[in-house]
């Protein structure tokens, strides 16, 4: 069986144009599949990405308190900053030992996504941070007041909220330590979680020798096979429109796309229904927000639902839900070694 | 202790220019502070209140399986239509008996309210739909999704939904089945509950014997004691600034106005921090939404925790801890049977 929608028709008309072009960065794309990690991540115009905003996110970031009293996790439980910006788990870990539903993303490069979760029910780090604290699997407290009046009675919290938003509050005159302070801190903690450098920018900026021929053969596969017709840009996460969008804007694709293989059974891939769940709207069912693919090396196991174990796997499964590939041992590790090459300096 | 926003301010000042006029309805009052209910609630463009929407959306307020899969408690469970339009309970119960932290307000004359919750966190009667779905103490369904996939296996309510929305859905061209839909139905259905025709409607409109002489006295105390400051307008709940609003734009007040009354203590009223509780700004602790008033005699107890169990009482702790009044007992009659008099035919 086979489905399909419109996203998917559109892109695909325009890679059939660029087909004749030469994949490597010489050629002169006239879109950008293939981009090199630019230097900063975009941010709303109200919230310049300060020194102090960014400590202050961090700050909390590594703080159970955020997640309300008595928490023993922080968000760094679920996004391990020390290794891929996730917890390495099919699913995770939360409050009280409940395991999550869907597999937690890496941090690193979030900056670029325009919205967030599988189903991309965040159109902002900002809205996603409160979200969170109102997810009683993520945090112990009852609600976004209790944390905000937790970290109103520490002095350092005053004064680190106080030197990152020096003009107070637009609702509430000088009080500094707020809710939407809050969420501005964390959200330009995250932008600044760049992981630059990869081989693959290394490459992209004009050093050819920054990829081994396998993964130069894998970049040439990963345009041939198809899967830079919805992995392509910044994140290979599709085009990202900017903050101007509203909530859930962003860019879906069907996954399975093909229903039926020996694969959706294996890893009970059609078991959740993807973005129809959050709008029950029934064009969505099996949707999802195409995920980025920088540092996916660091980021196993794989899937909304964490039930494929190894990169060369995830490959096989991409290859013939998608686009009802089948393809060889070579060109899996081939395009493995290409993904391998999207590890950034972190 | 005394607290200001610039809301009350404003309206302070409006309501003192306006002193001098007389307080009945052929003064010509240049804004309508007093109001008659009108013949139907105000709608979304897009959403035109058809008989079949409200015949859907009536369906699925009185059927549990809205509630997910082996849901005993519909809609109606909390709020009550053949009664006053909530339960008369102090909180709710919800799914598996656990009890709601607020208690449920009336749905009878809701659709002219500007935003929903005790707190004003839902902007649309839709977007709370949604949000009571997504709600394990409402909704036993996981998801919105699971609700729609379960209506979609019903032959009865696929005939429903494509009869309310005969052009299909703009996201998945003929489904009439989907979330969005299901939201617009319930929001037609509630926009339908109407109580017209109460004494005081009846006297607005020129029946100057509608209203006892006590009703009267009443009506000219909950002015001049200061009640009308904030609860004025169509619902007795400020203005309605109509469907244009953004999320969580509405009217909000203190409360209580005047901490350390012996009411606070009595009935716990500041252990709730309203507002501040979902948005995190302390400028918004003790903001509550300004609730209505009509039919309020059918809808004891009062206040957010349900605590105050008579309307007599209501109107003492809202003089005191409000306006820093004690009022006579007569005072107390006289303003409780012009209350008695917002109660519509329903």
């Amino acid at each position: 069986m086979q489905r399909q929608q419109s996203w998917r028709q559109f892109w695909k008309s325009v890679h059939a144009l660029l087909a004749c072009s030469l994949l490597f960065p010489t050629a002169g794309w006239g879109f950008d599949y293939f981009q090199a990690l630019p230097d900063r991540a975009p941010f709303p115009i109200d919230t310049p990405p300060t020194a102090e905003k960014i400590a202050l996110g961090r700050k909390l970031f590594f703080d159970p308190a955020l997640l309300g009293p008595g928490s023993r996790l922080s968000c760094n439980h679920c996004h391990n900053l020390a290794e891929g910006g996730d917890d390495n788990r099919a699913l995770s870990l939360g409050q009280k030992g409940k395991r999550s539903r869907r597999s937690a993303p890496s941090l690193w490069n979030i900056g670029f996504q325009t919205v967030l979760y599988w189903d991309g029910r965040a159109s902002s780090l900002e809205a996603q941070t409160l979200d969170h604290l109102r997810d009683p699997l993520i945090a112990k407290a009852r609600n976004v007041g209790e944390v905000v009046q937790y970290l109103a009675n520490s002095a350092e919290y005053r004064r680190l909220f106080a030197a990152a938003f020096p003009g107070g509050s637009a609702v509430s005159g000088d009080a500094a330590v707020s809710g939407e302070h809050l969420a501005k801190a964390m959200a330009s903690f995250e932008r600044s979680l760049l992981a630059p450098d990869s081989p693959f920018d290394r490459f992209m900026r004009g050093d050819a020798h920054a990829l081994s021929e396998s993964a130069k053969r894998g970049m040439q596969a990963f345009n041939d096979v198809g899967c830079l017709a919805c992995h392509f840009g910044t994140n290979f996460a599709g085009p990202a429109p900017g903050p101007a969008l509203g909530l859930g804007d962003g860019f879906y694709e069907l996954f399975p796309n093909h229903l039926g293989t020996r694969y959706e059974t294996r890893y009970r891939l059609a078991d959740d229904l993807g973005r129809f769940e959050y709008t029950g709207d029934p064009g969505e069912k099996y949707m999802w927000r195409v995920p980025p693919l920088r540092n996916i090396a660091l980021t196993a196991p794989y899937f909304h639902n964490g039930r494929v174990n190894n990169l060369p796997e995830a490959v096989r499964v991409m290859a013939k839900t998608q686009l009802q590939k089948e393809l060889s041992e070579e060109t899996v590790r081939d395009i493995v070694a290409f993904l391998s090459s999207l590890t950034g300096g972190i």
